[in-house]
C-alpha cells in the first residue's frame, strides 16, 4: 500500500501541491488542479451510483476534450478502466468495441456512426455529462480501489488478426512511461501541452499524462484546426503539441502574418518560417523531435532518439524503464547486427489484451512481451526499427492491418478471395490497394464502397485490382509477389 | 514477469545499448557496461557458490570504491540484499551490525575496528576480492531471482529507538527514486558522477544509481581528498560530485592555480573563485541545487526544491512519484498552514526495515510511512520541513515540537542559534524556554515578542536563557545537557 500510485493519486497529491496551477482549459473550461480534484470524486460517486465497481468498464465516444482525462482520473478512482474508442470508426467497428467491452457506462457525443447503437442509459456529452457529473457528491471522495498494477486504460489496436484488441494499461505502466518521457524530454515546471492529435491514440495520451505526471496545463482542442491551434498555443503560452509534416505547414501557413505569437512553442527546428515563429530547440535530446519506436503496448515509446545523440541506429535507445531484447523465433537472443523480433520488458508494458488469454500467453512468451516488430542492434548498441514482422500499412500517420481489410472485403458477396497490400502515395504516404477474385458481379467503386461503409474511411481501398487467383504461401498471401505484380511499396521501416 | 526491472536488469540493458561507454572508474581500474557485467556475472556466480541466495544478506566494511556496486548488482541477480556499512565506525558498532544482519559473505578492508571481528571466511578487499570474483564463471549467467520488489540494498539509519536500524530499499523503489533524480537534476547521456561522498550514506548512493540508471559513468574515490577530487574532475570530465560548503571550499583551495580543468561541473553558484572555476548552472531547477527534503526510508529525495522554483516552503514539492499527507497524530490530514508529521507513499519508498515487523508496523499505519518529521503545507501547496517529530512539549494540552520554535527565533537578526526546552509548569503543565545564543542587542521580551508575531501564542517562551553556546550533539542541540542545566522537565510520556 505505501508503495501505490494510482493516476487518482497524482491528482491528489497535485491538488495539495499545486492549488493555483490550472490543470485543464477546454473552450470555456479553465480548471486548477483542486476544481479538477473536485470534479473527479463527484464523477467517481455519480459512475459507483451506475454501479461502476473494479473491473468494470467506461467508455468514451467523442472528441478530444477534459471529460476524457477526467473519466481516466475517476475510473482510477474506482478501480474501473477506462476507453476513449476511436469516433472516427464506422458503426459497424463501434458496435465490434461496445460488444467486446461490454462498458458499465458509455458518454458518447452526437455522431452518424455511433447513433445507431445509442442506449438510454447512454450519456450525452455537454450538457448530459455536466448533469451526470453534478450528480455526484464532493464529499463522497474515494482514496481509490485496488492497486496500481491493475488496469485503468484500455485501448484499442493491434487489429493484426483482423480484430482490434483493447490493450490494457495500469497505473504503475502509465506513471512509469510518463516519467521516462519526463526524462527524456526534460519536461518540467510549467509545461503546458496542447491536446491536438486523437487522445484515443497513445500518441497523444502519453503527452497528456505525462503532463498530468509532471503538474503542468493540458489545453484540449476537438481536433486539429490550423488557426485555432495558432490561437490557443498564444493564448495559453503553449510548450508543446501533436504537430507534424503538414500539420506544421498548415500552422505556419495560418499564421503567415503573424497574427498569434507562438514563441512559447519549443520544436524541433522544420522550416525557416516555423523557425522565425517558434523556439528552437536544439538541446542534444530535443524536446519535440518524436524519433523512437513505440506501440501501444509498451505505453507509449520503447526507445527514444534523445537517448543516443549520433546514434546509428535510428530509433535510439531503450526508455530508463525497459529492457529490449532482440529474439530470434526459438527464444534465442540474435547477435548485434541481425534481424530479430524486438522483445521487452519493464515498467511501462501493458498488462496484455482483454479478454484474450490465449493471445496474452502468446504475446508474452519467455517472459517477453512480442511486440510483432523487427529491428537490429547497431554497434553502438542503439537499435534500428525494421518493419513489422506481420505486414502493416502505414498510411496518414494511421495503422492499417491488411488482414482486417481482407476480412471486410470477404463478407462481400460477389468477392471470392482478396488481399491487401500498400502503394507508395504521395499525400498519405502509403495508400490502400485491394487485389480482389470476383466469384459475382462487382466495380471497384462496389469494392471501395463496401469496405467503407463497415472501417473506418481510412482504410478503405484507394484502388482495386482484379485478378484471376491470389498468389500464396501455403495459407496466406504471398504478399512479396503481389508487391511485385501491383506495385506495393512504402512500407513502414523500408 | 513483464514488468520486471531490477538493477541488475538496468545493467544487463546498458551492456547492450552502451557497449563502449565507460561504467566504472576507480583508480586504475576502467570498465566499460559489457565489462561490469561481465563482472557482475562471475561475482554472482562466485556468491552462489557461497551459498547465497534469495534474501541472503552480503556486507560491505570498506571505503568507496567500484567493489561496492559490484556487490550490489550481484546481489540484485541472487536476489540477496547488500549493505554497505559505515566503515567509520567503533568496533561495537560494527560489531552490532554483523549481528544485526547476519550477513552469509563479508567483504572487508582492514581495519582497526574491523579487524577484531574479522572471520576465517571474510574476504579481504583488494587482491582478496578480486581473487574471488575470477573464481565464479562469466558463463554461469544468472537472469535474476524474484521480482523487483523485493528488498536489494540495507543502509542503516534510523537509529530513533537507541539503535540503528536497516532500511531495506527494493530495485523498484531504488530505479524510482533514480527516475526522479534523472527528472528533477535534467541527468542526461554522458552524465558522469564523482563518488566523493561516502556510499554507505543514501546522499551519495542515490546519485550512484541514478548515474547508472542513465548509463552514465561513476568515478570512485576513496574519500574526499581536495587536490584528488580536481585531478579526478579534469581527467574524468565530471558533470557532478558529492560537494558542499568547506568541501568546495577546499577545492577552490586546491586549485587556486588553475592547474586543473573544473568546467565540466555544472554547480550551483557558490563563491566568484569556485563560479570561474566550473560551469554555474543557472537553470531554475539547478542540476546541482540540493534542497528538499529527504531520508533514506524514502529512497533518499521525498521533495526537490527544483520541482518549486519561487517556493515559499524550502522543502520544495514532492518527487513526481510519491505523495506527501501531512498527519495528525490521530491519522487525520492537517489544514494547510498547520504543522503535521510527513507522511508518504509511493514508488520510491522503502520496504521496512531489517528484521523489525513491529517498528514496520507502527511506521506505516493507515497505509502511509510516517517519517517521524514535522512539516506543513505552505498556500502555494510547497512544504517547509519543521524538524524531528520526536521531542514534544505539551503546554496547556497544546503540541509544541522544539524545532518550530527554534527556527523562528534564528530568523531574528540578534540571535546567533538557540534551542528551545521545556519546564514544569504550575499552570500550563510545561511552559517553552528558549535558550539563546545572541549576535547583536536583544532582551528576553524582543525575544518573546518575535515569536509571538511569528506562531500561535501557546508556543512563545515564556523564559528566555542566555548563553554563550548551545551543547550540541552532532548537528542538533543536546537536549539532555540543556534540560540539565536549565531546568527543563515535565516531557509527556515521561
Amino acid at each position: 500500500m505505501i508503495h501505490r500510485l494510482t493516476l487518482s493519486d497524482v491528482l491528489a497529491e497535485h491538488a495539495r501541491s499545486r492549488p493555483r496551477v490550472t490543470a485543464v482549459v477546454d473552450g470555456e473550461a479553465r480548471l486548477t488542479y483542486p476544481e479538477l480534484d473536485e470534479r473527479v470524486t463527484r464523477l467517481a460517486d455519480a459512475l459507483a451510483a451506475r454501479g461502476v465497481t473494479a473491473g468494470d468498464r467506461v467508455l468514451w465516444l467523442g472528441r478530444n476534450g477534459h471529460p476524457v482525462l477526467e473519466l481516466l482520473l475517476a475510473s482510477s478512482r474506482l478501480g474501473a478502466i477506462f476507453c476513449p474508442a476511436n469516433w472516427r470508426q464506422s458503426t459497424d467497428e463501434l458496435s465490434f468495441v461496445v460488444d467486446d467491452l461490454t462498458p458499465k457506462v458509455v458518454v458518447w457525443e452526437r455522431s452518424e456512426a455511433a447513433a445507431p447503437l445509442s442506449d438510454d442509459g447512454w450519456i450525452l456529452a455537454g450538457d448530459g455529462y455536466e448533469a451526470f457529473l453534478s450528480s455526484g457528491s464532493p464529499a463522497a471522495r474515494r482514496e481509490g480501489a485496488g492497486d496500481d498494477t491493475l488496469p485503468v486504460l484500455a485501448l484499442y489496436t493491434a487489429a493484426f488478426d483482423g480484430r482490434p484488441n483493447a490493450a490494457l494499461l495500469s497505473s504503475a505502466a502509465l506513471v512509469a512511461h510518463s516519467t521516462a518521457l519526463l526524462v527524456v524530454r526534460q519536461m518540467e515546471d510549467g509545461f503546458t501541452f496542447l491536446n491536438n492529435g486523437p487522445l484515443f491514440h497513445v500518441g497523444t495520451m502519453m503527452f497528456c499524462l505525462a503532463t498530468l505526471q509532471i503538474g503542468g496545463t493540458n489545453v484540449f482542442t476537438p481536433a486539429f484546426e490550423a488557426e485555432e491551434v495558432c490561437r490557443l498555443i498564444d493564448a495559453e503560452k503553449v510548450t508543446q503539441a501533436f504537430l507534424f509534416g503538414q500539420m506544421i505547414d498548415a500552422v505556419t501557413e495560418a499564421n503567415r502574418d503573424g497574427k498569434y505569437d507562438l514563441t512559447s512553442l519549443r520544436f524541433v527546428s522544420h522550416s525557416a518560417e516555423w523557425d522565425a515563429m517558434t523556439t528552437v530547440d536544439d538541446s542534444p535530446w530535443c524536446r519535440s523531435k518524436m524519433g523512437g519506436y513505440g506501440q501501444t503496448e509498451v505505453g507509449g515509446m520503447l526507445t527514444f532518439l534523445g537517448l543516443a545523440p549520433g546514434a546509428a541506429g535510428f530509433a535510439g535507445r531503450p526508455s530508463p524503464l525497459v529492457q529490449v531484447r532482440l529474439l530470434s523465433s526459438d527464444g534465442s537472443e540474435v547477435p548485434s547486427g541481425e534481424v530479430g523480433e524486438i522483445c521487452a520488458r519493464g515498467k511501462s508494458l501493458f498488462s496484455g489484451y482483454f479478454n484474450r488469454p490465449e493471445l496474452n500467453a502468446e504475446k508474452t512468451r519467455g517472459g517477453w512481451h512480442h511486440t510483432g516488430d523487427l529491428g537490429r542492434r547497431e554497434p553502438d548498441g542503439t537499435i534500428t526499427f525494421i518493419g513489422p514482422r506481420l505486414r502493416m500499412i502505414k498510411s496518414g500517420n494511421e495503422n492499417i492491418y491488411p488482414a482486417e481489410v481482407e476480412r471486410a472485403l470477404k463478407t462481400h458477396p460477389a468477392i471470392a478471395d482478396a488481399a491487401v497490400i500498400g502503394v507508395p502515395d504521395d499525400r498519405w504516404h502509403q495508400a490502400v490497394k485491394a487485389v480482389v477474385v470476383l466469384k459475382g458481379e462487382a466495380t471497384a467503386e462496389d469494392v471501395v464502397e463496401h469496405v467503407r461503409a463497415r472501417l473506418a474511411s481510412y482504410k478503405k481501398p484507394r484502388h482495386v485490382d482484379f485478378v484471376e487467383a491470389i498468389p500464396k504461401k501455403g495459407f496466406t498471401p504471398d504478399y512479396d509477389a503481389l508487391d511485385d505484380a501491383h506495385g506495393g511499396g512504402g512500407y513502414p521501416g523500408s
